[in-house]
């Protein structure tokens, strides 16, 4: 049976210094860290995850900014809002919760955002530093992904590792982190497109699957010992549930655990991560942006 | 034999068909795209480059503006020379020519240039637009592999493919390109720290590569019909020569033009579509400048 790759406790205890840092921060240089998040529209989805922020910013000792817009707002209402939040000294760390209606484009939302407050790392400007290998502010879920390797001591160097998916959010950022002279592992990223994607990943030591279709993946696509991070978030009908549904990642859970030697969780394992990089960016950009 | 993929009569054709789209552009519009190069003392390969970007814009009718500086040539006189260069409106596509003297951060450089002349799309903004899949200037050694690919109507949909070499000027744009949403190639990106690079490479259907290393690949490394792209160019001592040395790629192109189905040459290659796709690069930023 694979060992757990515990999201939930890791994320705990990453926050626990965190609320330390912040306190420091706060006491010794008067600065109290700041979250902005944008939330347009009723997407309860989006509405669970913004009150996750909310609760678990506030844990830690950020201010925590929501500016909460109905689904017909106009672009220069949400730019003159961010424009506001860019300028603010209260506020370091700013989001816009995705997915936007359909008058909005995400990427002009984002690339809104001032780069040093570009808490998520989605912004044109951190995209193309992360790319370069240059300090920047990361994109959340592949960050926690790859802390959450580090925290169990497992190593990249020099390791076959397959990357399912190739989102801007997920697949593309990570492959990029992983294949880094930092972390040198020989990554390929495989799609909707790959031909043959089980031969392909029961070649890797390590596979991440980022690819947003319920358990696509069984036993039979990995081999002996493997590294599973799943990044998938899928709700599937259960008997079993009193909600009618129960959530499950992008792998086959029960089967891979069989035969993996680490495996994370859904959920608990890469959404709580995601969730501790944000606030760990918050904290980070609160430190660049007053010259610590 | 494998066919070759000649660059050089693929340039020249590209060319052919830019001297008319920029003489087109001259007599219906009055715009004479321009292409200004900032170069920075006398590294000899710099300056045979340099005068061969002269001769070909030159040639396809681009205006041909070269700044030259000695070596002690301070940062703040660069950006003043760059400075005017972005505000000129005889100029659309600007570089500074690589390598820079140790005092001088190339990064640093290259981000004074405005992104919508940055005609060799080495900016961190065009960097990251090029990431997210969006309109930009793309560097042009990964543009002109991928085209010729194309010109000589080979596809990379569902294909496996191995880009060797992690560069931010080849290897990583390159893999970002074949994995796009537009190409969908399944792309492994291989590199020094890369374990039994040679097994890697034999499952490849097309292989790239860029690691600047002379011949370091030879027959045993493909599998047969494999599809070839060089973008190595080394000097390695040679007594058939009357300089006393010859330019080769990064593969053994004697033994693997026997087994794979089509091969760049080194020279003639890859080298002759950088400098086209540069040409490219300013004739469609100076149409966007333009409005057109």
């Amino acid at each position: 049976m694979a060992i757990i790759l515990d999201g939930k406790k890791t994320a705990a205890r990453i926050e626990e210094k965190l609320t330390e840092k912040v306190e420091l921060l706060a006491e010794e240089k008067g600065i109290r860290p700041g979250l902005a998040v944008v939330l347009v529209g009723e997407n309860p989805a989006s509405t669970t995850y913004v009150r996750m922020k909310n609760k678990r910013s506030t844990k830690i000792g950020l201010h925590f900014d929501l500016r909460k817009f109905p689904p017909t707002v106009t672009k220069d209402e949400l730019h003159e809002t961010i424009d506001e939040l860019n300028r603010s000294d209260k506020v370091h760390g700013i989001l816009v919760q995705l997915p936007l209606p359909d008058h909005l484009d995400p990427h002009e939302a984002i690339d809104w955002i001032v780069p040093e407050k570009d808490a998520d790392g989605l912004g044109t400007l951190n995209q193309g530093l992360l790319y370069r290998g240059k300090p920047c502010l990361m994109p959340c879920t592949p960050k926690g992904m790859i802390r959450l390797l580090e925290e169990y001591g497992i190593g990249t160097e020099g390791k076959n590792v397959v990357v399912v998916g190739r989102s801007e959010l997920v697949g593309r950022p990570l492959a990029v982190m992983l294949s880094s002279r930092k972390r040198n592992a020989t990554v390929t990223v495989a799609h909707t497109r790959t031909r043959d994607l089980c031969h392909i990943t029961k070649q890797a030591e390590i596979v991440a699957v980022a690819a947003g279709r319920a358990q696509m993946l069984d036993a039979d696509c990995f081999s002996e010992g493997v590294v599973v991070l799943d990044a998938g978030i899928n709700a599937i009908p259960s008997s079993e549930s009193k909600t009618g549904r129960r959530l499950v990642g992008d792998i086959d859970f029960e089967s891979v655990s069989k035969i993996a030697s680490y495996i994370t969780p859904v959920p608990g394992g890469v959404g709580p991560m995601t969730v501790c990089m944000l606030l760990e960016n918050t904290v980070e950009a609160a430190r660049r942006i007053c010259g610590l």
